[in-house]
């Protein structure tokens, strides 16, 4: 399989790397790309045998070329050198930019055709129609790298449309799962920072932390699978050893289970339909003895109501909120606003840019990058009032 | 869909009969079959305007003839019937004639070359592989109505044999679960009847309370599924909600989850690859809030060690078992012989089958018929010793 990994260096792309180099035989590295890590790339696309290794920030190529000198491994720098290595021909392209840097990159790659591993969040949450319309007009396959994404597509394995019933996301729940509103209101960022079950960067763990991220997933869902925003749903399961239950008209469920290891998705968006060997822990239930759920509480977390008003909303809603999201975070972590203002900024930015007519039909990822600008604009111009 | 049921009037060849009731128009009868119940057997064919009912006590045919008089079914009535009507063109036989009974008929439905959807046991149990080779031969295709084969079907999916690591089968453990060794080896019939999850039969029932259940179930999915003896395990789940885990190679679990009633697995059987609505319970997990697992506790239930050994002997040791377990559980619940000697019972008979040279492999129904016999004939002969 000729493969590219987009965003060698980042936790994904080093997961993705070391499955291929588990079975270096039924690989062949088209491209690596990392942002700014030249050292660390240069030592992958070598240990890969990658044919082109491209840098983000064009200020090291310089040393990536001398790191790669007399390896004949092209070498290349810059965003526009991401769009192209997104473009050579390959099988599957991990897309694995993390945030919006990843947009124009992913959106390159799922136009060449092949498979897109899509672990980049924003092209589903923020470019949504415009991104999967692309896939569409490509012919491209889109298969999600996200735990409980990667959990669906299993669970739902092309399943017609006509018979599922529900897509239940879970969510682990995030430090806060006990605490009472109260104690959520004074939260600090140390706090919100210890995630019980995953160790991931600063956004995601406070958008565990808020439920935000189960939000994103679901609007990710949405635009994934086959389904109305009323048949997507989430559950808290605090172990986080199901990450999906799918539910079928013949009252059949459906759910994938895994120990929290990336390696488990990446190998199924790599592999599938077959199934390729991942060195994870294996689950051993009657050692885990207890597995629990219960609803999840959008007054204590109203970071998850708004994100699923955003979803119904639809057009550019999800685009604000991912947005005005960041925002709110980048404030959080740095003490400029409290816990659950996160939620309330982000839906003042909302109202705000519904108001500026700002929420309406996207086509091109133009129009999306226009407002995802907008949306920064409103909600730090809201945050002055916080 | 031209389907027959076989076994019509028993619990699942009625709820069968539900569903169909509710789509007749995707649905038309060939054949219902009864082994005794000719009054039900007619309103039922009656009702779903079918072409054929065929009553297996030949003594209740004039009683059939007369209550469908002047409805152009036709009827018919004997063990050879019950096998012409397994064998009229269909596209799906419902073989749910349970016990030995359902053999030669379901052998009948898996000649013919469509589906067959099986709630028969002893087909898998004690005919094995000369009921699978048949299957082989007429390209028939096998979907399993049992709720943990279906589950365990749904979860593999036709999965890559290369591709499954494990398949976990689960057990509600039964009414003696949390019951100390004395507590179990003194237990009544009423005690052992008294299943916390399911409404079943006796024989079942007490087959659930030994878990010789469980051990019978691995022997069938050894017969369904592309596995070895290795990766078949089960595990003990109080709340019958999971009823199999399938765990791949690449880390990834997957479950079947339901609420107990017999249509979701029937509703599989039928619709497969699609879905067909079932009016049952949803889950609703929230609500359920813990599922719990343990390991089975082979010393408190040694009549699942002895199903694995039979397993693992392979041959006619399952038929052996069967059989064996059969006289034992009816004379436990006669009061012959104590809830523990069930299993002494059953170990006793294949150690003398296997002296006797009766563990061999078999060729036909005829061998397996005859190595039943015997094996009857050595348990009721143990069994005058306890």
């Amino acid at each position: 399989m000729r493969l590219t990994v987009l965003g060698a260096t980042g936790s994904v792309g080093k997961s993705t790397l070391d499955l291929v180099g588990r079975t270096p035989e039924r690989f062949e590295i088209v491209a690596l790309t990392a942002q700014s890590n030249a050292q660390e790339l240069a030592d992958l696309a070598r240990l890969h045998k990658a044919k082109l290794a491209v840098i983000g920030d064009e200020s090291r190529l310089g040393e990536l070329r001398e790191a790669l000198a007399g390896t004949g491994i092209r070498t290349a720098g810059g965003a526009s050198a991401l769009v192209e290595a997104a473009l050579e021909p390959a099988d599957c392209v991990m897309a694995a930019i993390v945030g919006a840097a990843g947009l124009r990159p992913t959106f390159a790659a799922a136009s060449q055709g092949s498979r897109v591993a899509l672990a980049n969040k924003e092209c589903l949450v923020s470019a949504g129609h415009v991104f999967t319309s692309a896939v569409a007009r490509s012919g491209a396959e889109l298969l999600p790298v996200d735990s409980e994404h990667s959990a669906a597509f299993q669970a739902l394995a092309g399943a017609d449309p006509d018979s599922i019933e529900k897509i239940v996301l879970t969510a682990s729940g995030g430090p806060f799962r006990n605490w009472t509103h109260e104690q959520i209101a004074t939260a600090t960022p140390e706090q919100a920072l210890k995630h019980p079950n995953w160790s991931m960067g600063a956004k995601i763990t406070i958008d565990s932390a808020s439920l935000m991220n189960k939000g994103l997933e679901l609007i990710e869902a949405f635009h994934l699978f086959p389904v109305s925003v009323d048949a997507l749903d989430c559950i808290v399961h605090p172990q986080s050893i199901v990450h999906c239950l799918v539910s079928y008209v013949d009252g059949s469920v459906l759910a994938q289970l895994a120990a929290p290891d990336m390696r488990t998705p990446i190998a199924v968006a790599l592999a599938w339909p077959d199934r390729m060997i991942a060195p994870t822990e294996k689950l051993d239930l009657a050692r885990l003895a207890t597995l629990t759920f219960e609803p999840p509480d959008e007054t204590r977390f109203p970071a998850l109501r708004v994100a699923r008003a955003a979803m119904r909303r639809g057009d550019t809603a999800p685009a604000v909120l991912n947005a005005a999201n960041e925002i709110a975070v980048k404030a959080f972590l740095d003490r400029r606003i409290k816990f659950l203002d996160i939620a309330a900024l982000v839906e003042d930015t909302l109202d705000a840019a519904e108001r500026q007519g700002a929420i309406c039909p996207a086509e091109t990822l133009d129009d999306i990058l226009a407002v995802d600008e907008l949306a920064r604009y409103l909600s730090e111009d809201k945050l002055s009032g916080y």
